[in-house]
């Protein structure tokens, strides 16, 4: 099975990483993760992405902050889809980093997910990679209804909690 | 081979979404076009979104303005890999399109390109597409050395317009 | 008398939520309060928006943050009037919950309220309910007098600490 | 039968607002037209807003751009439920109109719909005083068909013009 | 001499307020401490406005936050120059109490200071209230020169801590 | 009588400015107008600052663009009241003068009107010129006057053209 | 003497760029014009910016719109100075080139200009190569006086034309 | 060799300002530190830029917050290049500031970072002093170098601890 490669550009991104991996890891896909920085080790990161293919990676995530050039670097690089996460530093909510991953001009996408939304890059990444591994399509439909599940567990909570003993409508 | 879904919300994001059907045409990718809007035909979109997959369907593209919920009305209903356009309408330059398309709660990804960016939605889903199909990840390294190729040209004609006759550096 | 709905996206969203139970229940209006999210539970949505006329609902109120689609999933499925109310979460402090909310296109309103706005939500549904309740007019009347008094008692207060004992003009 | 107000600010806005005036009269609601400034003719706008009940108004559309005051006044004295129309003006796309419009403080509610909103500050209008009219409320159902089919056939037209012809899914 | 009017929405508006209020004393300006809402107390704020000028005061600092109307409320309703304090709440960071505050339409001015600017709100109001009292202009200046005095001060204390022994460049 | 400085940062300015002067026109209230630059003439802004008040002045517009500093420079160097006008420039709506403009750190206010508010901006200087002005002090009420009835009169007109015949409900 | 290179991200960007040509040009300062994208011709942009500082080169001038990584990108391959121009694209008026241009990482810098500032880049790029160019110094002096005298030409202009005859206070 | 003025607005800014010392000191680049406020010392600020150049300054480092003007006014008085760090105050997480930093007209360029990017700032300001000084253009390609092995040894630690045994492919 193709791999999914976790790219970080900083080690301080480890908060918002962990996330994509606990996903990744309770899906069982193989994934690697590394920190290659755009503008710190640009040559690692060109290596990385240009060799991606060919050693077995099918997505690659990547999340950085600020001017996030990361996810852009990476996808100049190759023709696997890559995935931004753009990450929130200490100034301007992330909008900075979300407008630095997104907004890349036609020729190079970038598949973006929210501001420090690692859990969705990473069911992203699944989704992609279902395409063509029917058990991990069924891995996707069984972890769908157990959040559903979830949901309506905590519907029925809350209706407990909050609805009128008189009501006799329900979420049924 | 799987299809690539073009759907819009409005027949008014022809202009933007004719791009994407450009790229496809041009890498002979199965396609389909459809408009569905996740208000005013709410049960269509469903509909389509819970068999696109059993339908033949790859990757989605979903182009929508203002409060843009398509894309994530269509992720909801599939484990299909969804490609978000956000469309500028008349106002706030499609800030609020974006920000209604990229920001998905943990659990339902959409993959957000800039902007009216159909072009890099076109090519992301060819990208998705390619990791089992290697004709198709041929054409699109192809389809990069092309650019490649139209980027050193421009650059050789902006450096005869407006280098320096002295000057021997030149950009090979 | 007609019932409100109180719907969130999310369990998360309780402490914003309750806001508005306090008021329902302080002007004695019936209501029922359910988590449906947009993205993770659309079916339960879909069939609570589509009977909510027929059972006796008269407002629905639905609050959601990020890119907040549940008002308008709502609103897609009924035509009772729909407040939304944009929760913020944790980045660029609720701006796109409130774009995903208010920038409805044409044919499906949503009656949007402040980013964590669940007091006005409530009133505002109380208001609406008003219109064939005139019991109902006239505690929102009593409330807003209440309210008046007590910002005059404030005034007073804050006249007295504040101001110069030669002044002698006062808030009569 | 309750009548719409429909209050401008300026009547620089009359191309705004007379969309929310064409949706009336299709759906052949009482309405009526005014121009009341906040800041310009603000006796007037608090008299019309003190009597708007008793005058068999049931609700509210208020129409402004800029720092817009107009719904949060004429909301400050009435407990009829208003609807917030934020215009845009030379700058800034109308955001500060939407901001002025919606962020309303605790305890007076301004039901507030997109920028340059109009077609749907009137269907919400109509909404709220379906809740005792089913007459109306049939009305706001055919209307929702009608636009449902609108989509349907355009769906239909783009299928013809984009579609592939030896593709045989389609949006039935 | 004419009195400041110093009005704030709310009474958690204080911590801000204080800040202009402490520098009126400092002046010795004669001032007067309310709580008007626009919203809550429109009748009080309309009264209050109406007589301001013959109530002898000379200047009107209006503090409030989110859809801030105060200030313009105020200035409908007397010809005082009549400065705008936008005041953060919890969300936006302010920016919608300042757009709602400074976007005035023409005809009815409103001074505005920056987000929380009271210090500058009542400085304002002695520079307005100094054009015919050269006594206060002479505080005013000597103010400034205070400020000077510490900035320059701190300014030594700074190049003593930092600057290299050999420079012998400073800031005479 | 105090006279009013117009300064502005640019020709380019002019189109703005010209709605203040006219007002000032329309009101004879002395004023001079200069083109002073706080970064391409510091030197004679500087100057023009520091002599304002000596040189019979009692109030500067000072309108700027982009990032604009000029009344923040202007105001540095005098105590009289500054009223800053953030002019649009080619990007971003103007919010760049604006913020530039409105957010003075303590002890240097500048009083701030819209993004292109020249008129609100001489209209304030002269309410600021009324306070020691009982004739400027009428003419700014008959000028309120004059708008109250040109308002009211386009609301006759509007409710002449749009309103119901049988309503017998009006603006009265 | 170094030269400048003036680094573009796409063709269409001429008419921003050809701005700062005019500028070196009349400072008679070398320099070099080329087309590199960071996304499209990556390998071309590296291998220039390694090699800029032994190919003579004295400061990069990188304008680009959209996610702009082209400045970024240089800069991490060259530690000469690098001049970022964020150039306005259709939507979000060069905002997303502004952060992605201006918020760097600590470690590779940026020196950033207004958006689509391609003049104001030139000089810069002049004021830097000028620390070691007495000639070049005094070339910035006489440039920033001949400003200066058409800034006053315009005012003397705008006097004449604007200001009242019994004015006697002038821009002396 | 020139010296590094680092020019703060207030000694609020000192803990963003170290940030670039320490830089200035690992560098052993000659600096001073000095506050200097545009609008509080405003002719200490001119005198000291006017005097830059002959003072043996090189670059001018001006950190400052709200509608940060330091920069600005310190690059009209000189020619040399003057590096700008937008300070975050309390709120609006410094985007004021950074606007007010960057959007400088034609003719006055200011070269800006990241907010609170001090540590950027110093970086280029030994980047512009390496032009004509090869022992500095050495040690940044070292500092470059050091910061590179650093990611790198952080890669090889995220490698150890995140990824799979199996995997073989590694960052080589």
């Amino acid at each position: 099975m193709k791999k999914v490669a976790v790219i970080m550009g900083s080690d301080s991104d480890i908060p918002v990483v962990q996330k994509a991996v606990d996903i990744l890891n309770q899906f069982s896909v193989p994934y690697e993760v590394h920190i290659y920085s755009a503008h710190r080790t640009p040559t690692e990161t060109k290596k990385f992405s240009q060799n991606a293919r060919s050693n077995n990676f099918g997505v690659i995530i990547a999340a950085a902050g600020m001017a996030a050039h990361l996810a852009g670097a990476i996808a100049a690089d190759t023709t696997l889809p890559v995935i931004g996460v753009p990450i929130e530093s200490n100034h301007l909510g992330g909008i900075d980093a979300l407008l630095s991953t997104v907004q890349m001009p036609p020729g190079i996408p970038v598949a973006t997910v929210a501001i420090d939304g690692a859990v969705n890059a990473a069911l992203l990444s699944i989704q992609i990679l279902s395409l063509n591994d029917e058990n991990m399509a069924k891995k996707l439909e069984e972890f769908r209804k157990q959040n559903h599940k979830k949901i309506l567990e905590k519907n029925y909570s809350i209706e407990n909690r909050f609805n009128n003993k008189n009501s006799d409508h329900a979420s049924k």
